[in-house]
């Protein structure tokens, strides 16, 4: 098994933004380098800790918490973890930066993906849905998103591949000494 | 660092059983002998998993899946995890025994204190509160609790000290080979 450390890796972003693309390339990445990996991803969380919570602010950030917690359980034991729920508030998120202080390393990976792109593509068709009004309380369009003033990485993606994008994330890793090189 | 594996020991008995009180003898134990060791308390759940729940089949079913889903998330990756809820609910309990399959050792402990002995100490004052009307949904009074009918280790408290109970479930672990003995 490759050297690695215990991090979570908080990837925030748009819907659309490529969070999820990028995890996919990693969780590859990781089997290949043999180093273990827990994805919390939105729709997991979302079924088995916060099943009943809605959209509204409230919900979003007690959602939020409850990853940050089971993140911080699990990279303080030495496991890394990426997370990929949008998590849209500022503040929200540095609470669960919080959460992990002095227990395992936080890394904020800002997936930089801009709202037009995000809804040109619109690959689940979502933000047609939520101009229409279909989807109330939709990140970008009815509800805000607050960027990363200071994240570890902010990942331009415009013009890149998903690959690409994941290389940059691992490139982090392995300058800050949390997994090997390859 | 003491050799051990990944499992999730789920204490299951009544309230004021000494699921807690064994708990923390096993925290200092495992403090000893130097290996990690999560424990994920009924008060640690409903304060960061499970805030708003109530005390309905439905609502601990939620409660204890949420638990198991976490225990089998750590244990998975090598880290011994302690839960001391309740978990009155023999269905519920083999659900969060089916999470872990394939994945981890799961342990079920059942802390078979009797309610005439809980109720005697009653050491929160919760028996009476309960005899009384005030607490409603009480497991042993007013709720079920349905004992394990094939748990791997059943624990008689009855003129035992928290000492020698912990150190039954020691020697369950030392020799499944969970732990490494002493």
């Amino acid at each position: 098994m490759s050297d690695h450390k215990g991090f979570t890796l908080w990837m925030t972003g748009l819907s659309g933004s490529g969070k999820s693309t990028i995890t996919e390339v990693l969780i590859d990445e990781f089997e290949d380098r043999d180093i273990p990996l827990e994805v919390l991803d939105g729709d997991v969380v979302r079924e088995n800790l916060s099943k009943g919570l809605g959209f509204s602010k409230e919900d979003r950030d007690i959602n939020i918490s409850r990853i940050a917690f089971v993140a911080d359980l699990l990279s303080r034991n030495g496991v890394p973890v990426i997370t990929a729920a949008i998590s849209p508030y500022r503040e929200t998120r540095d609470h669960a930066r919080q959460i992990h202080e002095g227990n395992s390393t936080f890394v904020e990976v800002f997936v930089a993906t801009s709202l037009e792109d995000c809804e040109a593509r619109d690959t689940k068709g979502l933000y047609a849905k939520a101009r229409s009004g279909e989807i109330k309380e939709f990140t970008g369009i009815s509800d805000p998103y607050e960027e990363p003033l200071d994240p570890e990485l902010r990942i331009e993606t415009a013009g890149k591949t998903p690959e690409e994008s994941a290389q940059d994330v691992l490139d982090y890793l392995e300058a800050e000494g949390l997994i090997s090189a390859k």
